[in-house]
């Protein structure tokens, strides 16, 4: 238990111990629950076939929402970017869930990502953008290149998040990248 | 000592007790040293009449620099963000250094920033454009806000940093501010 608990990610191999610990000794209150919630986990959890998100049902409830705007695909990394914008509330359509980033180092081409099914959802005519929500890492940028140029037959207009300084944020304390970046984009006011 | 150490920003009480001890212990290496330096500092250091930058001289060496580009006047809060834009290696053009933000409730109203002498140089024929490179906060933004309105006739572009998720950043760390930000200001690729 000690072992599997360390493999999370923010576990040590003394946090993981602790942990083991504090589950030992509160067998009724914390040890019994969540065994419960990971079986409940394993049983219902499914991967949603259309996006890629996690949920109990497939298509997930963004995907089954008839409320969501269907022209804009947002595409994230992983699920928790997926989160990261549904908490913020600032997207109402539709995501795709790619599982990562393209690493040819680490082996990870594009066969191991979710992209074949995004250039079949984008060539639906319902759908006008898609939003390329991927991370300011070199790795989120060279992935954002390649599914440019990917999409570029299937006629969708294809977009990128805007990069500069993050709001609230004091010049002083931004690296330079991102002073060339806000340079570079500045706005005509 | 102790008191007028504890009023730089970063040292607390007890740090200040810290550094004064330290300077006393250690006086040739560094009371002395320190002593001379905030002397040179008293005698040589002026505010620059142009653009409100520290130096040893006024015009400030980069209001001199003949191969400075002189169409562009980057307008920023404190002489620390030039500093930090100077060390980014971002900005070709001269500065315009403002002294701090308006802020009503501490009674900073336009007046007390450096903000006639900027009009008046973008007044030059030679300035094109007026890049307001303020902190995205509420401060700096309420102060772009005025200073466009003041510029509105002097003929002069003026414009303003982009926003958006910083270089590096990851959207699973950031605040829905910049995550809407991003979004409103998503650009075409």
């Amino acid at each position: 238990m000690v072992q599997l608990l360390a493999r999370l990610p923010g576990l040590g191999p003394r946090s993981a111990r602790k942990a083991a610990l504090a589950l030992i000794k509160r067998r009724e209150e914390l040890l019994v629950p969540l065994a419960a919630a990971l079986n409940t986990a394993i049983e219902r959890i499914v991967v949603c076939g259309e996006c890629g998100n996690v949920d109990t049902l497939s298509p997930c409830s963004i995907c089954a929402n008839p409320r969501r705007d269907r022209s804009m695909i947002v595409v994230v990394e992983e699920v928790g970017d997926l989160w990261a914008l549904e908490r913020a509330g600032v997207v109402s359509s539709l995501y795709h869930v790619l599982g990562g980033h393209l690493s040819p180092l680490d082996g990870i081409g594009p066969e191991r990502l979710n992209i074949a099914r995004l250039i079949e959802r984008a060539r639906a005519d319902e759908v006008k953008e898609v939003l390329l929500a991927l991370n300011a890492t070199v790795e989120g940028q060279s992935t954002a290149h390649y599914l440019t140029e990917q999409l570029s037959d299937t006629g969708v207009e294809v977009s990128r998040l805007a990069q500069g300084v993050p709001i609230g944020g004091e010049l002083d304390y931004l690296d330079e990248g991102t002073l060339a970046a806000a340079i570079r984009a500045r706005k005509r006011l």
